[in-house]
């Protein structure tokens, strides 16, 4: 629905000055910390935790400059637009972020957003025309938020923020760390080491197999229906209040000003009432962190040690683990990468309980949604870009290590079952296992093969692949 | 890695009579009922509940039809290839259920399940050639189990019988339960109603608009990942005893004999190692439940009543509610429908958490991954074509109730505001909630309108859509 | 709400011959595989898999018989009253199973299965008076479900249930494991061994110690708000239809039945309305869940070998992890346990979902709480029970092992920080790390320390506990 | 383990003046937004967010100068200690908060946090003492970090700052709202109302009654073991370098400090390599908002209108809900406290993943669990005070609606059952149904009963509780 001037006033006036006194009652998070028996110097930070996102403020200048730029075709004064989209261009850069101090935890629509947004680029705008403050030169309702309603610009705002965010952090930060296991693949390509089942060994394969499959793991996602956005659907999905056509020619407008594929929604009812495709977006990160929660882990443990774990890979030393354990390197990089993705997974979720929640016309768990969405496509981003800086790249591979874990692996016997047959290749590996000696040892010891011989057939290097 | 023959055997014996006698220790579910103080007729039910699910084992048998068959290029004698083809057949009809007792909680490979299929497939195969079981005229291992490990045929069936249950369930359900919501769409696209935001009375929308929403979230979801088989990877992903070329022979064998576009997986270690394509299945299951989570709950509120609720909709009596209430229809499909929402986004983290665990060239959450998403695959199948079925295919709408709501709706008054002005219109509304009369009454005890001025002026009807 | 005689029938009447027909559509579980293009022989198994958990029934057995003793004090013919008690007893042992092929996914409110038990128990205590089905000599509802309703009793038979098999199952097992954990710690106290933390090698402790760790996991969860009973509260919470302290008569009699301390719900609208009791208790299951992960995959770990991993544990072998790879024991036990506990996790958040979305006076997503509550239960006690038989109770050290990595640690060098100081300490540990020698070789080197010196100083067994 | 002066350092320099420079390479959470292309007034926000939760760097305050105090009596210079204590107080105050720029993700032990505490008080003693920052008169490991290790200290924090918050923050909060509930539950308890199960009408209850359900759901959870601390394991949990009694002292040090039970943990290894107490804990909070989701769901649809909602409760009007429609009262609170909900049972799934992945010595899971368990408990407590506050107390009962609604029920024609037969009443309610009359009028239509007689029997005062 349209919503007036009025209604976002005091929390704003608190800290922008830029927008008017609001009555609206958000949970105010963190204020009770004032009341305190500590006195805290930076009670403001915890209510900053929870502040809407950086990317839904900024998605909002980009919609209401595009907003401006259509309601000139369909009539609005170009001197009052021009000066909209100057100020809306100003929040697309975060220069106002300072004025937009609301928290997630308001109105289910993200109405109070949307009027913040409406109230400041109003007043900047006026600002640029040369008038004061609040003296409503530029209207909020009537220029601003012109064809418009919380209802379908804050489920457009959700769509343009993830998707920039996707394209622009996860996607690349991906991209790099795919192609930085491949390198590591490639430079691995010759070491063949054991291989683990159950945790247990088993036939070989090389490292570079074994970092060719992370690599595949690491793929970007590819989201078609966040490029769908809701705007033009108004207050309940019908485009009350618009002009025909307008819901295409403002994404069209939002596609030109991102360079992205966004597209009308083909329903707006379902665009306002419920949100799948934030859900589905949702699911690709959760896939994503499962996969690079499996990677750190393998990581972690190849590079457990130094004498006592596995030891087959040496990860770069950040920062000393300890003082006074020299050559203890803790992957630390692992740990934040393992975390993130639990958290991750957790706001996955929250998304899907939200998205499950809506009811009738409108979902009214929008801003948990964002939220929680922004905050996966930051965490992914962001994780996988430090993980691949200063974990990946530097990996190097114990070759001595592994090559001595290697020829010591029972599992080497299969080699002589094609020869010696399964029975006589059992008793080999049985003997091997009982006495704690070598397989060719043991081979020689049982008269079934001789040395040359067993060279010859066990030849781990030739068991990493079918045959011809 | 290849497992022999002996390894199936107790658990087998006892109902199988096609298979050997196992050492194999699962967990023994539900067994322990028989030391209750109460003696049951049925204690094999609570075995029977988790039991590796049925379209894992006719996966089994499509797989090992399609590997003696390409086997047989490779040079497995044709007498017994033809014989495990025809056994095979048997097991992919689901004719040999019975003599696959294992539960889901065995080894997270699933190797014991494989083991079962060689050795039901091989001693049916040697029945089939005219001999007896136990006589290993057909191996097991050397020749049902051909080429193939656990590691490989296992996800490889995984991905098998999510695909098929997908196509021939999910895929179609959906699809009717889309078309029946589209039309109901058609047929209510003249009833105008009362929309609703935040709960809250709002602008109106045809109940086909708000249908139409429904329909368009209920789409098929693509899933082009499932489609990659693991097949050819063998113990950890190198291919180790088979012949090059058998990889993608054998997902050609199987996109034949199932009609779908299976191929090999690009990259057999992560086939093994992860599950990224289960989690992201999961994940698409996920979303369909957020989606069906909100069309029942918003038919369930529409439909409350009798007399005390919202009553906008009737939906089908399918059984009397209760004995002594006349008129009360529980909406039983929407809570079977939404309980069933619950377990599928449940079994998504349970699918999740499998997921991420993998360790090195294995992950070992195999059977609980494959039991939680087909469970959460039929569940979404038979649910929906239920709901279809037995409420959206009858629903009515009240229409005197609907425009009895919809006049009564203080909301209308936002037509006046280009004719009187947004002040009168407020006021007009406001004195028509204080005093609790309607609109028109208070516009014409305010002396801003006339009767026939306001009957022009208000017309649900058009405020449905955007003007021209 | 009662519910009247005429509900339950063709679906039971298709199985049960206690029964009448019923009109009642649930989902149509797995029925409709009989119109696949496999014929299948058992095409029921689907469908048990989602029959309405076997202590759900047994429950109201006992809830139906102490309801007939408690009726009797307030007027019901003894006659009858004592034919209902005998009839339900034949319920709480699981001898009438078969008669309630009811499913899960039914109406929120658990309406079917209760109205399944009036009729079972009507019809056989008909049997016991001598006179035939269908007669209705016993009243489903005047007599069986008298000063019942749905909406009570199956709240009630939830918390029975759950009850019943936490302190028969889930605490015996788990108090099992932790006795054997306890053991395994007295059994490991004098095996001082590395310690490993972020993975990496760290200071050592005992054996013992890391098992007396996980016995401290393993503790049993009190739970006392399952104790409360719903029953009393009758359709809406009113207890409307019943007399006076019926409530309180009925939860002594149940308690008395059981040997548990049920009590009624002190506030019965609460009880019908929400289920807080049962998410608290899945959340128990959860936390349990996250103890067991977590000591089955160290477990895992530190048995990981039998030459490339930790190898510090020996499992039972309970069956050969392959045929060609002698001493490869995988840790299927391990194995089975991890993917309960992700089951169980997933679970939850079923319950959790299902528990969140009550309305009014009536959560109706009663079944799948009950269903994923009791599965999570029954995993949680049989996965425990066949861990610490079959994995536990048979683990040894490799005391071998366990000593040549322990002495081979760097980390061993804390213990010289006081006699040469931080930094010489240091060189120490840097020169052994990078050479590649023991610290007693680089200390020597370094001429820091004698070998007498070396040796008396660097004592894993005095670093193992604070000093004195 | 211990940590020495030089690690964190960089970040900390940054913004810190009481600290070194780390060579620390977290997650540089935000920081490349400063590569936009968009210039940012405020890409310290997003970096902001992340940061390790104040309650845990207060927690450090409590427990350092505890430590100090414990110190002394083990021989720490009583100068030195004094002015440990005295800076730790200040970090205790929240007054050095400016000095915590680290953010959660960074290694999972918590070392940097721990280490950033140790430099911080460390610089800040000297300071005290009249000494310059970095002169290392007080230093940070040999003095404040003495008989510590980061992995016992973190661990101890975090059941510090869940303690403190849970009992200074989530009990006060929730016993408000119990509290408020129950005056509602009072001031309503006259006014009798439709009950309502599976969303249809049901038999009448009192607002009262209602309410009641409400408050009961709303109470404190109690937690035993978040008050048993892992100090004084150290390392690994052996006590390596510290006291004997030293655990003791310190936990009782801290119980007095902060005037809450906290013990020393019975088993410190599981102290370190679990965090079960704090997944328990979560679990805690997810069972509250599966509580408050199903409240703030039921008042806002009881309270949905003005006109085609239910109507039954007029919440209060915090903020317009629309500046045209007069009347709208958006129920903002409960959107924001389901949001909440949502959130908080996300974040309880991170703390599971997280709880469930320890290995060996140490879960390196910590921040991530710290950070999701804080959050979910600063939101339970704000948003709970919030909702009470601006939502239920002032809720008000529309009473001419409820009981209009009550009267019009088909559902009351249970009371005739006694007195005209159920299949009378059947038809009375039937023939009300279908003409859409009131139940007298129908029953005097088909002349079973009297206007007088009907006015006798159908009075819904009598049906809110069982009879005498």
């Amino acid at each position: 629905m349209n919503n007036n001037v009025d209604l976002i006033r005091s929390r704003l006036g608190k800290r922008g000055t830029l927008s008017g006194r609001s009555k609206f009652l958000p949970i105010n998070y963190g204020e009770h910390r004032r009341r305190d028996r500590f006195r805290t110097s930076r009670s403001v930070v915890t209510a900053d935790r929870e502040r809407m996102p950086e990317p839904i403020v900024r998605a909002f200048g980009v919609l209401k400059k595009c907003a401006a730029k259509v309601n000139m075709e369909y009539g609005l004064d170009p001197m009052i637009g021009e000066a909209i989209m100057e100020a809306a261009q100003e929040v697309a850069e975060g220069k106002l972020n300072d004025h937009f101090p609301l928290v997630v935890w308001q109105t289910g629509s993200g109405t109070q957003s949307n009027m913040n947004a409406n109230e400041v680029i109003a007043n900047r705008a006026a600002e640029i025309l040369g008038h004061k403050r609040g003296e409503k030169i530029v209207h909020p309702n009537d220029h601003v938020n012109r064809s418009q309603s919380s209802n379908d610009t804050f489920p457009t705002v959700m769509h343009i923020a993830a998707a920039t965010e996707i394209t622009s952090r996860v996607i690349p930060s991906l991209k790099n760390l795919h192609s930085s296991l491949e390198s590591k693949s490639f430079e691995f390509k010759d070491i063949v080491k054991i291989g683990r089942t159950h945790t247990q060994d088993a036939t070989p394969l090389t490292l570079g197999q074994e970092f060719g499959g992370y690599a595949t793991q690491v793929i970007a996602c590819t989201l078609p229906r966040i490029y769908q956005l809701a705007q033009g659907g108004t207050a309940v999905g019908t485009g009350l209040n618009t002009k025909k056509g307008f819901d295409v020619k403002i994404a069209a407008a939002v596609a030109e000003e991102t360079n992205l594929p966004f597209v009308t929604a083909e329903n707006k009812f379902e665009a306002l009432a419920a949100h799948d495709a934030c859900v589905e977006t949702s699911g690709s990160l959760n896939t994503i962190a499962t996969s690079l929660m499996k990677i750190a882990n393998d990581i972690r443990f190849l590079g457990s040690g130094p004498r006592c774990g596995l030891g087959e890979l040496a990860l770069p030393e950040n920062e000393p683990g300890s003082s006074i354990m020299p050559g203890k390197v803790n992957p630390t990089q692992c740990e934040a990468l393992t975390m993130v993705c639990a958290q991750v997974m957790g706001n996955h979720v929250a998304v899907t309980i939200g998205g499950s929640n809506g009811h009738f016309e409108l979902n009214v768990f929008k801003p948990v949604i964002a939220s929680a969405l922004l905050h996966s496509i930051r965490l992914i981003a962001d994780a996988s870009a430090s993980f691949e800086k200063n974990c990946v790249r530097g990996i190097e591979a114990n070759r001595e290590r592994i090559s001595k874990l290697l020829h010591e692996s029972l599992m080497l016997v299969t080699s002589l079952n094609p020869k010696i047959g399964y029975d006589n290749a059992a008793a080999v590996a049985k003997k091997a296992h009982k006495v704690g000696c070598t397989l060719k040892h043991a081979a020689m010891k049982l008269g079934v093969l001789t040395s040359e011989e067993f060279d010859t057939l066990v030849v781990p290097e030739k068991m990493i692949g079918p045959s011809d």
